[in-house]
Order: C-alpha cells, then sequence, then structure tokens
C-alpha cells in the first residue's frame, strides 16, 4: 500500500554520512523565525535542535530581546533582530537554503508579512504553531512543510478535534494532496502526508513528549534535515522519527514527567551515534 | 489514628502514569507568579520543578527584568510579564488549571491585588513566601495549599516559632481545619494537614534543604502535581516526599552543604525512575 | 612550634555535621559585595563557591548590570542592586552574619564608602582584591580576614613582591599580628596567619588554579564557612584547604590547563562527600 | 623535506608542563576582540577555548550588548566595552601578552581602526574571520598569525576558492613568505605556514567541525597558547592539533552531525589529560 511504517532502516538508509571534505557550506544554511518577548524560549529550543541535527549554519530570526535570551545559549547561531510592529518592509537575510517560520510568534501581522515575503522563493519552507493560520495558500515550487498538532489542524482545516484525530490520515493526506504541501500531524504516531497522498507513520516517542516545546524541537530537527540533505521527504521523515528517540532514550535515565524538551537536542548526539554505530562506513 | 506516615508505597499507589495517547493538555497549565527585581532566580527553581514533575504547560508571571533572567533557564515556559508597581487592573492571562504564588516577591501591595482577583476563582491555588501574610481567608471552592516554614507559619497565626515547633501538628491541623486550606508545614517531618482534620507526615529529605531556594523548589513540584494529577491531596503528600526524596538521592554523590536548590529538580527525573522501575506497567 | 600544617585531619574535626533539625537560618546569612560592569562575573565565581560550602542564605550586592549576569547563574541568591557612583549613603541590607567585599570591584571610591559603613559593625568581614588597598586599619572586634596573593600583599604592605616571597609566613605574620586581622598569603603554599603570631600553611592546590577567577572562589568559600561555622579560624583555614582540593580532585578528570575557575564550586560536593565517607557519623 | 606532519609526539614534545610555582601571571594576559550585535556568541566560543587550553588572565573587547550576553558564559574573563561606531580613539585595555581579533565582527571600519592602533605593538596577533580582508600588510616584529577558511583566503588572495584548494600548501606558504606571517588555512588537513617557507600539516578533525562557531574556537585555542607559550610556532600548531583531537574525541560519546562549536571547550581538559597520562612527569 502506499502508506507505511517510517522505521529505524528507513532512517539508516537515507539519512546522510558527512564527506570528509565536507565543510561549512556542505550542510546548509538555516533560517528560523521564532520567539517572541513572551515566548522567547522556543527559539532556543528549535535552534538547538537544527545545530544538533548537523546544520552548517544557523541564523535565528527574533525580536531584539529574544535575541538576548537566546544568544547566551545559542552562541553557534548568528542572529537577526526584527521589530514585529515595524510598519517597513522586512529585509530578509540573504543566504538561507531552508527557512523555518512560527514557534513561539503569535503575532499574526507579522506572520502575515513574512510569509508575504516568503512564499515565492524556491525553498523549503516549514511552517509550525503561529505560522499555522487559515490562509490561502497558493502552491509552491520547493517542498513546503507544515507541522500542526490536532488543534492546529482543527484551525488550519475547520474540522473538529475528535474529527481529525479519527481519521489522521485521511485528514492529513487529504489537506497536503489538496495544497501540495507535507503535512506532519503530531500527536502519538505521528502521521506524515505527502503531495502525492503517500506518506508515512512514526512510531517513535513517548508521552514525555507531552509538554510545553517539543513541538519547537522538531521543528527545528525538520529545519536542520531539510537544510542539509537532499531529499525532504526523507528529511521530514528522519526528524520526526528521531525526536521521538531521542524522546525514547532519555527513558534510559529519566522519567517521562520530567523530560523537559531541552533534553531533546542534548539526545540526538548519543541517538545517532546508536544508529551508526552497527554501521561499517563510519558516524552520521 | 487519622494521622500517617506517607511513604513510597502511597507515591506508588497515588501517582499516575501517563497516558500512552495524552498530549501537552493531558497534564495541565500552570500559572506560577513569582519572582521580582531583587529575587528573580525564584521563578527560575519553582518553574524548573513544576516542569519536571510533569505539568502540561507553564506560564509565569513575573516581573519583566526577572522574565529575561529565567527565560535562557527555562525555555519551555511561556512568560506573562507583570509591572508590580502598575495602578490598573491585573489581566490574567487564560487557561490556568492551577496557580501558584509568593516564592521571591516581597511586595504586599501587589500580593493584595493578585490575591483579590484569583481567590474567587475555581482553580486550585498554591500560596508561598510573599503571600503568606496574615488576612481574612474566605473559604474557596477548589482546593488551596499554604506553605509555610515555622517561621511563616508564626506570622500567619501569631504564634512564636518555638511554640509551633512543639505542636507542628495540632497547629497546622486547626489551621487547616479552620480555613479549608491544605497546610503544609516545612521543616524536618514536614507536616501536611488537611481541612478534614487528618493529614500525613514526610520523612524525607535532610539538611542539605536548609538553604534559601528549597522552598521555592517545593512550590514549583506541588504546582506541577496539583495541576497535572486528579487529588489535590494525593498531589501535595507527593511533591513533599519527592522533594525530599531527591535531596536524599543527592547524597549519594554529593554533600549536604553543598546540595543547591537548582539540583533538586535536575535529580526528579531520576528519583522518578527509581520509583518506577520495580514496577510491571511502565514509567511516570 | 607555633606554626603548622593544617591538613587533612584537622577539617574532619573541626568542620561541622549539619544538625537534622536544622533550617536555613541554622547557617547563616552572607552579604557578598562583589562584581562590576567591567567584571560582573566575580559574583558568580564567589557566590556559587559560598553556597556550596553550605551558607544558609546569600545576599549579592552588586551593580544592577552586574545582577542580570549573574542572578541566572545563581537563583538561589538575592540581589541588592547598587550603584557605585551615586553619592546617597549606603543602605545596607539587613541580617548580614558575614561580609565579603571586593572582587571584581575596581572603584576605589565605593569600596571606601562600603568599608566605612561596614567597619564599625560586629560582624566578620572578608576582604579581597578591590577592597586590598593599604588604609588606616583600626582593629576590629569580629574577625577581619584579607585575602591577598602576593602582589596585593605588596600594595598592602609597601614590599616588593620578591621580599614577600622569600619571607612568606614572616610577613603575612607581622601584618596580622599588627593589624589584628587573618591574613591569607595566597599563592603555592598558601600561608594564613593569625592575629595571635601564630599560623597555617595549606599544601592542597595546583597551578590549574593559576588563572583568573580561582580567588574569587577562594572568597566566596571563606564567606560560606565563616558564616555558618562556629570557629573563624578554622572557617578560613577549611575554606582555604577545599579550594585546594577541590582543583586536585578535578585533575583526576581534566588537566591543570582546562581547569577554569567555575569548576571549583562544582566540585565542592564531590571532595566534602570523600572526605566524609570514612566517618561513621553521617555527611557534611 | 621541509614540510611535515605535525603530530601527537610534537606536542607532547613542546607543550609546557606548568610550573608548580606558577601563579596567574606565570600564563599570560589574552585580549580577545571578539563578537558583535548580531554575532555575539563567537566571542563565548573563543573565549572559552582560549581559557581552557590555561591561558592566565583573559580580557574580552566586545559590545556592551554582546559582554551581557558573554559574561553569564565566561564569569572568569573581564570585559572591556567596545563601542563600534564611537568616532574616538580606541583606548586599548593595558597589559596584553597577544591579541586575537575577527570572530563575530561585521564592522569593518571597526576592524580597521583597530588594526591601526595594535599593528605597531610588539605583542603576537591573531586575525580571523572580520579582520582578514585584503590590507597593505606591513610587517611585524612580533609574531602575526591568519586563520583563513579557504573562502576567506580567496578574498585575501584573489584566487578562487578551487585554485586554492588544489594547491593549499603552495598558496598558503607564499602568502606566508610574501608577509611574513604564520598562515593557518583551515579545511580537512588544515596547513600551518611559517614565514620561512617551511611548515605543518595537521591530521586531527572530522567533519563535525563543519559547522558555524568552530573557527572561533580555534581562534580562540591559538590566542590561549600563544599567550601561554614560549615558542609560538608550537602554540600554533598545537592549537590546531588539538581543536582536531577534541572533535575526534567527541566522536567517543555523539556523532559528527550533533558536535556543536561548544562542545569543543568542554573537551580540552580530558583530550589533555589523556595526551599527559603516559608520561612520567606531571599533567598539562
Ligand atoms: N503521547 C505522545 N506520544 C508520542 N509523541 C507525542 C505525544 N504527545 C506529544 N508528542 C509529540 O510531541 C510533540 C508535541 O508538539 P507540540 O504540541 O507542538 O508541542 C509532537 O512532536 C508530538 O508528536
Ligand atoms: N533539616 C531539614 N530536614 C528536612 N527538610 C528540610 C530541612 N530543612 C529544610 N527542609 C526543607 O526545605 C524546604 C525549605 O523551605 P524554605 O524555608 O521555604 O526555603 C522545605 O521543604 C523544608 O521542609
Ligand atoms: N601554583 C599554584 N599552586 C597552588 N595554588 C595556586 C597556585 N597558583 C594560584 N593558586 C591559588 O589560586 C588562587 C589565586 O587567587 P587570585 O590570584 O586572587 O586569583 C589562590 O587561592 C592561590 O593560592
Ligand atoms: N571536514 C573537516 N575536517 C576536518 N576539520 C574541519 C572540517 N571542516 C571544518 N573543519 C575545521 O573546522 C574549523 C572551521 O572554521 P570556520 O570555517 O572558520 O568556522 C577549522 O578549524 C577547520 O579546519
Ligand atoms: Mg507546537
Ligand atoms: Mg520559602
Ligand atoms: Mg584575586
Ligand atoms: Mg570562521
Amino acid at each position: 500500500s502506499k502508506w507505511r511504517v517510517w522505521g529505524r532502516e528507513d532512517v539508516r538508509r537515507t539519512l546522510k554520512r558527512r564527506d570528509p571534505f565536507s565543510h561549512k557550506g556542505s550542510f546548509g544554511t538555516g533560517l528560523l523565525v521564532a520567539g517572541s518577548d513572551e515566548m522567547p524560549g522556543c527559539a532556543i529550543l528549535a535552534g538547538s535542535a537544527a545545530m544538533r541535527v548537523g546544520i552548517g549554519k544557523l541564523m535565528i530570526g527574533t525580536t531584539k530581546y529574544a535575541a538576548s535570551i537566546v544568544s547566551p545559549r545559542l552562541p553557534e547561531a548568528t542572529y537577526w533582530q526584527i521589530n514585529h510592529q515595524s510598519g517597513e518592509a522586512l529585509r530578509l537575510p540573504e543566504g538561507a537554503d531552508a527557512v523555518a517560520v512560527g514557534p513561539g510568534i503569535a503575532d499574526a501581522d507579522f506572520i502575515e508579512r513574512f510569509l508575504t515575503e516568503i512564499w515565492p522563493k524556491e525553498i523549503p519552507l516549514v511552517l509550525d504553531a503561529g505560522a499555522l493560520h487559515p490562509r490561502n495558500w497558493t502552491k509552491r515550487k520547493a517542498p513546503t512543510v507544515i507541522t500542526p498538532h490536532p488543534g492546529e489542524m482543527a484551525r488550519l482545516t475547520g474540522l473538529k478535534v475528535e474529527e481529525i484525530q479519527r481519521n489522521r490520515i485521511k485528514v492529513a493526506s487529504d489537506f497536503a494532496v489538496r495544497n501540495g504541501m507535507i503535512v506532519v500531524l503530531k500527536g502519538k504516531d505521528t502521521v506524515i502526508a505527502l503531495p502525492d497522498g503517500t506518506g508515512f507513520v512514526n512510531l517513535t516517542g513517548n508521552p514525555g513528549l507531552a509538554k510545553g516545546g517539543s513541538g519547537d524541537a522538531l521543528t527545528g530537527m525538520i529545519l536542520g534535515l531539510v537544510a542539509s540533505e537532499p531529499d525532504p521527504v526523507a528529511a521530514v521523515a528522519n526528524a520526526v522519527y528521531l525526536h521521538g528517540l531521542c524522546a525514547d532514550e532519555l527513558l534510559e535515565e529519566e522519567s517521562e514527567r520530567a523530560i523537559m524538551a531541552g533534553d531533546i537536542s542534548a539526545t540526538i548526539g548519543r541517538v545517532l551515534r546508536s544508529l551508526a554505530e552497527t554501521e561499517e562506513n563510519g558516524s552520521y
């Protein structure tokens, strides 16, 4: 059938080893637009996750205040300070190979202005949280990924959460096909629906992820893999798989209740290493 | 008798396992009102503790300055910036399932304004530190928890500390019955007195907790469990038990003198795991 | 003879076990006046050290800017924001059982104003770094401790560093006797000279401590033990011993070059535990 | 031949053990001019690296904003706040034994003003990133080190990246001889070209370093060793070797994708210890 589980062997088959001759330009530059004065931390969670899956360079677009909160925790990134309220045209930084927008942003006007700028550009785009509002989506050439939880999917589709949860695959798939997007419908057994009507289900993860911030980490991992990997579909599916696997790995040492979103990124290295270690040809 | 020790088996019997199909909405939203320009750190200590015991979402209400101190350490929370001095009505954020107020707040006027707003609402309320002043307490429908140390209990009751310490159970119980509150009288062998005249004594903990900030961590743990667990009495007793158990666990690797309040939250995951691991049905 | 090495058995004999019935008031309140806009970090280093040796409560007096740098790293402390430049009288916070002043403060005027206030008070006082300038020292009733390195001792005495280093015990002892102070003359084999002409030599420590910030950690450890222990002489000698022992313990896992002052406090718990563990009666 | 691999035995032969009688003055004072409002983190990465290789004292020159970001992470350093835009003459802090400039600085005017001041001074100078622009380099008496990646080398020489990569040793050597500099041409198999036409190739490191911020850590390590070691050539070669070795050591526990530049400094202690441990005479 056209739908199947995305599993460990899929990750090992698709996730690229790093070329010994590579440099930071080899792994793409991501632009993460996230965080605001009320929710500055989302950019820490998403940004750390993007870097830990192997992106080459990360630019974080956020408010001046949020940048001062994020940068001590993410010294490896560079910062583009955005004034959400300003009426001036947004001057996007150059050089991004992939963009993610939404975590920790409540300002609908700013989102609107940003999406208007970014939509026509031919780079992969990941939309989450504050960027997930009903809209007249026109199809894009470059891959577009949305990462709603059931509540956000309800907002996008007008359906009730219960209807969505009863038909997770169908609802996600319909939206993906109609809008030419990759839809990541989150929650237990996350659904990854592709524009061609096929898709995957993910089985990693646990209720330790049922906590504020987990979704931000996923958005960052998707951005990081989409920016650094050739195939965007595998990139998204691998991000979802690894995100859940980190939470499962954390249970070796602590409890579901205690897992915090910030722990996820800290686990990516160990998880990737354990995926690689039975391989003959090097590490991820 | 109506009073007994709350012990390991009580925790294991009452603390809920996380449903595999749960999401962050399943574990409640807590509002923590804590921290000020002089004592910003209290919100870090209480907030981390609330998240590590498994709350779904955490909102932190604090001053603008304190938010800038707390948020790099707690990126998983969202922030409600409060101007203590402002004469305007407080506009409480919506959606809280439980509220804790007091750690690191010295401003009596602000506390008064906040308690006036929150008192009539039908959500569990935890009062600590700056919120523990004599007051004409009217009984609330939803559970109300106070967490005085003996000095604060003296302030609340007008008794001397020595009188309180000589009759810890009686003093706590009288106050609990009279005011329809759960009284957590802290210190060695913390007393948990219930409005019906019964209660528990806790035996975990050690003098490593005799240090600034320990109480803030307890307030956070109570908030976290009250928000995410069905039974508020078990939630409070479990929080007290686990708080002490974390301090005891820390002695495996370090010394009482060296324990800092921030270490407590960092230990919750390990402690919960050790409580679960002889259980057949999964982790907490 | 009146001078001897202060060693492991001295620490074990004099360092107090924590009473099971103690509370944070049992271990004293320290006031640390340290850090400035140019050197905010000194208050992090000294403050963490004070807390890790077991002080009950810590107040940090520092500039508004420095408080914003220190508090995310030391949420367990409370803050007294000082305007160094202000002409107004300093309003010292109440309740301090011991005071340390100097690390990271270059402003001689402020130091002068602070010392003028604090000198007559009957509480132990530790002077370091910016507080170590020649002065007409009058004898105090409460213990006064100075912690110069040889360069600072030269500044205080008018002697050359070489003269001091050739006669470390004599120079320190003369100053201690003349001014009624405890003199901690730092460097390899730190000298602890007492007002009665006797004293100790410390043999712990290694060149990993030869790096910016190590002295700040020592000042914090002295403050922490003086505030929480009954005998100030043992408190000072134990602080010096433990400070060096932490550096020695760090060599188990890393290299002298790599030791940073911030690592010292992080090691205190382990070091105290190892000192206690062959004892029959509990931990420190 | 005049070119060879710089290897483990070279490090062990040249890297100095710390004299037991040393003090912080024995290991030099470094001035790191790095970081800006857009890229504050570079100073965290470079500064931590400088301290972890054993510098005595570190001064960080950066913007007021960046200082507020860096100092909570590097409390052991002191700060010189620079206004990049100001037209006034730069007043360099006194006492530096070595200077590094460039990471995280995009302001060409400021760089020009700083280089004009520093160029005539007889102290070793390390130029990276923002300080690597074509210029009329006059020869300096004290050692001058540049650390371009191939893209920066292209900017300096006018050559294409491909030409440089085809002739890494020749291109680096020509530039080193012509300008009397030590040229560290980064990337896989980093080339260290000396002013006399000889040089070394480094074989440590892996693609985990191909990520934003790695170069900043290298600049810091070079500054730290040049400030604290007698032979600048060995200092540079050892820094390059150790930088790569840290990345290799990190693969024991995590994956190339997940290595972040901040992890490098955290590994220096362990790496130095493993280099020392088969030696009879003490640690580094
Ligand atoms: N019960 C659960 N089992 C597995 N994954 C979950 C569970 N609850 C939440 N998650 C994951 O955690 C993340 C939550 O995202 P968000 O709701 O945006 O914070 C998503 O990746 C969900 O798939
Ligand atoms: N000697 C002790 N033994 C056990 N628990 C203690 C001891 N001293 C303090 N605590 C606990 O530490 C916390 C101190 O709260 P607070 O005084 O508000 O900071 C409370 O939970 C006390 O029960
Ligand atoms: N070579 C060394 N051996 C032992 N301790 C040292 C050595 N160098 C410095 N220290 C200690 O490190 C601290 C330095 O203080 P300061 O110079 O104020 O930063 C003091 O406690 C010194 O005794
Ligand atoms: N593929 C690679 N193998 C070994 N070292 C690398 C590799 N890519 C980058 N590096 C090192 O990482 C650092 C990157 O510096 P920069 O480009 O300035 O951030 C330099 O020290 C490079 O030598
Ligand atoms: Mg989300
Ligand atoms: Mg309290
Ligand atoms: Mg000093
Ligand atoms: Mg670079």
